[in-house]
C-alpha cells in the first residue's frame, strides 16, 4: 500500500478494534473506546482484552484478533510493551493494515526496549506487512463535525478523551503525545475559533513520521494549515523538499517548532522518544531551506496557526509591503504598538488626505488627528460625547478612513471591552465593515473578563483573531508578511 | 509642603472636590464621582458644578469650590481644557492642597495647549500654591481593602469605574492612563492573584512626576513591587539615583517598561503625553545603572510583578545560581522547557543520590527516572495505576525529590488539568508540600478551562505563580536571578 493510501486508512478507518479495551475508567484501553464511542465513530470497533469478558460500551469482549473474521483497518495498542510483538503476529495474521500503537517501552528506555523495536522489524518485514504509527504516541484525531453538530466526531483514538472541539482547516503532526492530548483540549478552549481538522501524534516515529502525513495533508483540501512539533527529522532533504512543495499549492502554510535545540533540550529528548535532536543552527538551516514559518513555543505554534486558518477562511489578503493603520483608545498602547510594530518590521504610513479627511470630521478642532497611521481616537469620541452624535459611528469612520487607505495593509485595533461602555465601541457595526475590505484587522481586547470572552467570541464567528498581548499582535502580523514573502520568492523563481 | 507630604496627600486624601460633577453617567465627572462613592471613600466627598442643582449620589451640587467653607485636599478636574486656570485660581484662593487633572488638550495639542500650561504655570507660581498631578490622565487609586471585604475600597478618582480588585503589594505608575483604568481591570480579572496597593496615572506630568511616586513607594512598607511605565524621564540622573537606593530596602523590586523607543513610537508619544522619547540605546544604558528589571509590554510588567508580589508574600528565597528542577507529564513540553530554561540561562543538575532515591522508588524499573533534574512523571503514573497505589503519592516524591536536592533553587511543574485526571494530580496535596520549602515553585497549567481556573484560584491563594505560556515561565524565573544578582552586586560593593 503507498503512503498516501495507508495514511488515508490511518486517519478515515472502516473498522478499528482495540487492544486492551478495558472496563476500568483509569485504564487508557477504557479511554480509547470511550473517545471512539461518545465521539460516534462511524466504523466498527472491537473491544479486545483475553482477560475480561461480558460488554464495555455495549461492545463484547473478544480474546484475541484472531478472533474476528471481518477485515479490520487499524488496531490501537493499549497493552505492556513485552506483549506487543506476540500481538502484531496476530495482526499480521489476520490482515489488519495498520497498528496504532500508545504504549511507551521502546528505544526510549536502552537496551531492552532496543530488542523489542528488532523484534517488530522483524516481525512486520521492515513494516512491509502491516504499518505502525507510534509506539508512544497518543494516536489520531479526525475531526469530521463540531461537537455542538447533532451528528459530531469523527475517529478519535486518543486515550484522552475529546468532548469539545471544532472542525477546522488546521492539520497537527507532533512528535509530543500531549499536542494530542492536552494541549489540544485546552487550546480548543482558550481559542473558541480554532478549528482542527487532524491531529497526528507520531512518537517514536517507528516506521509512520512526519514525511507520510506532511505528503498526504499538501494533497488534503480540508486542511490549509500545517503545524509540526519536532525532536528530530526522519529525513531533512526530504522535510526540505515537501515544505517547499507546499508553496505551489494555493492556501498551504507550514508552521513548525523544534524541540531539543539545546545540549539541556537534547538530554531531555533522549528519555522522550529517543530522538537525536538536531541543534540551533541546523534547524535554522534548515527552517530556511524549508522557507517555513517558525514559532519559539506550542503557544506561538497554535497562535500563528490560528492567525492563517481564519485569514484562509476569510478570504484576507496577506500584506505584502509592511503597512499598518492602528487605532486605540488608550495612547500608551499606542505608542507601544508603534514601537512594536516598527520592530517587527512594519511601518505607520501617512495618510492621503481622502483618509485624513474622513478623520478630521470625526476629530475635535482643538485636537485634529494624527497625520500618520495612528489613531488614538479618544478625543474623536469626546466629541461625539459633546456632540451627542452616535460614538459607534465615529468608530466605524475610523476603520473606513484606515481600511480605505490605499497606502494600509491590515488594521490593529485596541478595543476595551466594558459593559459600561457597549454604547461607544460596539463590536457588531464592526464586523461589516471589516468584511467589506481583504485586508487582515486584528483586535486587540482588554477590559471586563465576561466582554473580552462575549467580543473575542463574536469576533471569532468572524475570522477577526483577537489577542490579549501587543507583542503577540505584532508578531502574528509579522508571520503574514513572512509568508507573503516567501510565497513571492518562489513564485518568481 | 514636601514632596512625600504631598504625595501622602493625593494617595490618602480626607476630602475631595470633583470639578465637573454630573449626574450623566456618560460623563466622566459623573463616573469620578461613582467610583468614589460604590468605592467607599472614608473622607468628604463635594460635587461641584455651575450649570447643575440638584443632587448627584446624594451629594448636593455645588455651583464653586469656593463655596465650600471646610478644608479640601483635593480638588479632581473633569471639564475642558480652557476653564481649568479659572477654577485652579479659585482653588488656590480656598487652599485646595492638590488638583488631579484628568483633561487633556494640553502639551499634547500644540500651541494653544502649551498656552495653557504656561497660564497654569503663572497662576500656580511654578506649582508652588498648589501641587498638580496630570494633566491627561486618570487619576489616582489607592486600595485599602479589597472588593469582596466588607469594608471594600479606598481612594479611587479614575473615570473609570472599579468594581473588582484585590489589595496587595504592588505600586503602579503609569505615563498611560489605561494602565489606571482599562487594563488594571483587564489584568485583576486575569490574574485573581495580582495585588494592587495603588495606581498612578500621571499624564503629562506637568508638575508631579513619576519621582515624587516612586520616592514615597520606597518608604511605604505596604509596598513591595513598583511597576513604571514611561514615555520620557523627568529626570533620568535622579531616577537612577532612587531606584539604586531601593536596593537598600528590604524587598522592593522595581520593572520597567519603555515607550517610544523607536521613531514611530516616538511620534506617538508627541500627540500622546506630549513625550520627547528617550531612545532604545539611551533607555538601555539607563535601565543598566539604575539595576531594574526591564518588561517589554504591559503583559510582561503586569507577569513580572505578579512573580515578585507572590514571591515576597510567600517569603520564598530568590535563585542566586541558576539551577532549576521540572516536572512534567509531557516528555514534548519537557524538551521545550529543557532548551527554554537554558536560553534563559539555568541548568537542570545532575541529581544527588537521596533526590535520585526517592525517585527510583517511585519509577518502574523498565524506565528509571533521568539522573538530571528533569522529571517525566508519566511513567511513574502508569506505575501507580498498575500497582493500585495513590498517584498522589506518587506527586508528592517527585516534587520532595526535586525540592530536596541541595543544588536545586526552584521548580516547574507543568500540570494537566482535568477533571478526569484530578485523582492522578490533585492541587491539594501539592500545596503544603511547596510550603515545607523556600523555593520558588511556578506551575504552567493547561487542560480542561474551568479545571485551569480552578488550580490556578488555589495556587494563587498560596502565592504559587500559575501560567499558561512555557516561555514565560522561563523569562519570569530569569527577572528572579537578575533580581538577586543584582542585589548581590550592590551589597558586596
Amino acid at each position: 500500500m503507498n503512503d498516501n493510501n495507508i495514511i488515508e486508512t490511518f486517519l478515515h478507518p472502516k473498522s478499528v478494534a482495540v487492544i486492551g479495551a478495558s472496563k476500568n475508567p483509569m485504564k487508557g484501553g477504557h479511554r480509547i473506546l470511550k473517545n471512539l464511542v461518545i465521539n460516534n465513530f462511524e466504523g466498527k470497533i472491537y473491544a479486545i482484552n483475553p482477560n475480561s469478558s461480558g460488554e464495555v460500551f455495549g461492545l463484547p469482549f473478544r480474546k484475541s484478533i484472531s478472533d474476528i473474521e471481518e477485515e479490520i483497518d487499524i488496531a490501537i495498542f493499549y497493552v505492556p510493551n513485552r506483549l506487543i510483538p506476540k500481538i502484531l503476529e496476530d495482526c499480521i495474521r489476520t490482515n489488519v493494515k495498520g497498528a496504532i500503537i500508545e504504549a511507551s517501552g521502546f528505544e526510549e528506555i536502552g537496551d531492552e526496549g532496543m530488542k523489542l523495536k528488532n523484534q517488530i522489524v522483524k516481525i512486520t518485514d521492515n513494516f512491509s506487512k502491516i504499518r505502525i504509527v507510534g509506539p508512544n504516541c497518543m494516536g489520531l484525531t479526525t475531526i469530521n463535525h463540531s461537537s455542538d453538530a447533532d451528528n459530531k466526531g469523527g475517529f478519535f483514538s486518543s486515550f484522552l478523551v475529546f468532548e469539545e472541539y471544532k472542525r477546522g482547516n488546521i492539520a497537527i503532526i507532533s512528535q509530543s503525545g500531549m499536542l494530542n492530548g492536552g494541549y489540544l483540549t485546552h487550546l480548543i478552549q482558550k481559542y473558541p475559533g480554532l478549528g482542527i481538522r487532524y491531529s497526528c501524534s507520531i512518537g517514536n516515529k517507528m516506521d509512520i513520521s512526519e514525511l507520510e502525513y506532511l505528503e498526504y495533508f499538501l494533497k488534503d483540501e480540508t486542511v490549509n494549515v500545517i503545524t509540526i512539533y519536532l525532536e528530530s527529522f526522519k529525513n531533512p532533504r526530504k522535510f526540505i523538499e515537501l515544505c517547499r512543495r507546499a508553496k505551489n499549492h494555493p492556501k498551504k502554510t507550514i508552521i513548525f517548532v523544534k524541540g531539543g535545540l539545546t545540549e539541556q533540550g537534547q538530554q531531555a529528548t533522549v528519555s522522550h522518544t529517543a530522538a537525536i535532536s538536531e541543534s540551533e543552527i541546523l534547524t535554522e538551516a534548515l527552517i530556511k531551506q524549508a522557507s517555513i514559518i517558525r514559532a519559539n513555543s506550542f503557544f506561538e505554534l497554535f497562535e500563528y496557526a490560528r492567525t492563517f486558518s481564519m485569514i484562509y477562511d476569510s478570504n484576507k489578503r496577506l500584506p505584502e509591503k509592511g503597512s499598518l493603520g492602528i487605532i486605540v483608545g488608550s495612547g500608551g498602547a499606542g505608542t507601544i504598538l508603534a514601537d512594536l510594530t516598527k520592530k517587527y518590521g512594519f511601518v505607520l504610513p501617512r495618510l492621503s488626505d481622502n483618509s485624513y479627511n474622513i478623520l478630521e470630521e470625526i476629530f475635535p478642532e482643538w485636537m485634529p488627528p494624527n497625520r500618520f497611521a495612528l489613531v488614538d481616537i479618544w478625543p474623536a469620541m469626546e466629541k461625539a460625547m459633546t456632540t451627542k452624535s452616535n460614538p459607534n459611528d465615529v468608530m466605524k469612520s475610523a476603520f473606513k478612513a484606515i481600511l480605505e487607505e490605499p497606502k494600509i495593509e491590515g488594521l490593529i485595533d485596541f478595543m476595551f471591552c466594558s459593559r459600561q461602555f457597549r454604547p461607544m465601541s460596539n463590536v457588531n457595526v464592526l464586523l461589516n465593515v471589516i468584511e467589506q475590505y481583504s485586508k487582515p484587522v486584528f483586535f486587540f481586547l482588554i477590559g471586563e473578563k465576561k466582554e473580552v470572552e462575549y467580543v473575542g467570541r463574536k469576533l471569532s464567528e468572524y475570522n477577526i483573531p483577537s489577542f490579549s498581548n501587543l507583542e503577540s499582535i505584532a508578531k502574528n502580523f509579522r508571520v503574514l508578511l513572512d509568508e507573503s514573502r516567501s510565497l513571492h520568492k518562489f513564485n518568481s523563481m
